[in-house]
This record gives structure tokens, C-alpha cells and sequence, in this order.
């Protein structure tokens, strides 16, 4: 899962701050595996936040986000406009 | 390095290729560590293909885009449009 947000260049601690909230909930989600939080170094960038998270599954993926627990968890995040899919690689 | 790719449904293989010519000049450059291209599984993903590369540094990295050989392996990507920025793991 790639999920790359829109966030102004002031809000970089508030951010970080609600997405460690809904990474705390997913954690304990079946199907987790590991996420990692990028933040930019290049000024200007389209993206201030990209997450990277992988799951054993996309269903198990699914399920997380379809639950009670996961709009709870990430209602500090309705501010930042997300762009998330579902990946696999196809070259490296 | 994450960037993020607007590509049409339809132009995967094309993209694909004009990718690949780009990747084999990089990987030849100094500070270039590995590449991963992602392509969305999620129908109607606002970005189809995100590539994740790893530079040995910022610097190493604005050298290798800025060379004459860059520009002409990197030709056939001109119609994507790019949304690229160097980033730093800041939380997993």
C-alpha cells in the first residue's frame, strides 16, 4: 500500500503526529507487516508524506481499513488529502 | 526517491519500457543503490506506477539526473507526468 499525502510545509509534526495514531491501530491489524513514513527533503515537493506499508494480503488490508477502529483512528487525518492504491512490484 | 506516475490505463507496457531504458542508464551511475517499480492493483489508482529508488546520496542523485545521458535514456517518459522528490524514512 502507497499512500502519498498532501500536506502544507507547516503541518509536518501535526501529521506525523495523526498518522502514528492510525499506525498504532493498524499494527495490531491482522495482515500487517511493517510501514515506513517518508517524508521530503526536496523543497516544493507534491508530496510532503509518502507511506509505504505492506500486507500479507490486499484483503487483509481490506478489512483493516473497512473497520470501526481504523475511522476512529485515523479521523486526524481528514485533512490531508490521501492518493492510496494497492501495489506490487512489476521491476526492479 | 519516490515518484509517482500519471499513466493511462491502457499505456502499462509502453510506460513500462521507456521505465526500463531509464533504470539501465541510472544503475550506471555513482550513488545509485537499487529501484522498485510499483504498479497499482487498486482499479482507478490516481498514480498507476510509483518507483521507489534508494541513492547512496541527495547529491549522487541531482548529479545522475542532470547528465546529457539522462535526459536521452529518459526521453520516452516525457508523456507521464512525474511527481518526483527525494525523501527520508522519518517513522516505521
Amino acid at each position: 500500500m502507497i499512500n502519498a499525502f498532501e500536506v502544507p510545509g507547516d503541518e509536518a509534526e501535526r501529521f506525523i503526529a495523526a498518522w502514528e495514531k492510525t499506525r498504532d491501530y493498524l499494527a495490531t491489524q491482522s495482515g500487517y507487516v511493517d510501514t515506513a513514513l517518508h517524508q521530503a527533503v526536496t523543497p516544493g515537493a507534491d508530496f510532503q508524506f509518502v507511506n509505504v506499508a505492506r500486507w500479507r494480503t490486499a484483503q487483509d488490508f481490506q478489512t483493516a481499513i473497512q473497520s470501526t477502529g481504523f475511522r476512529e483512528s485515523a479521523a486526524g487525518m481528514a485533512g490531508y488529502r490521501p492518493h492510496p492504491a494497492l501495489y506490487q512490484v512489476v521491476r526492479t
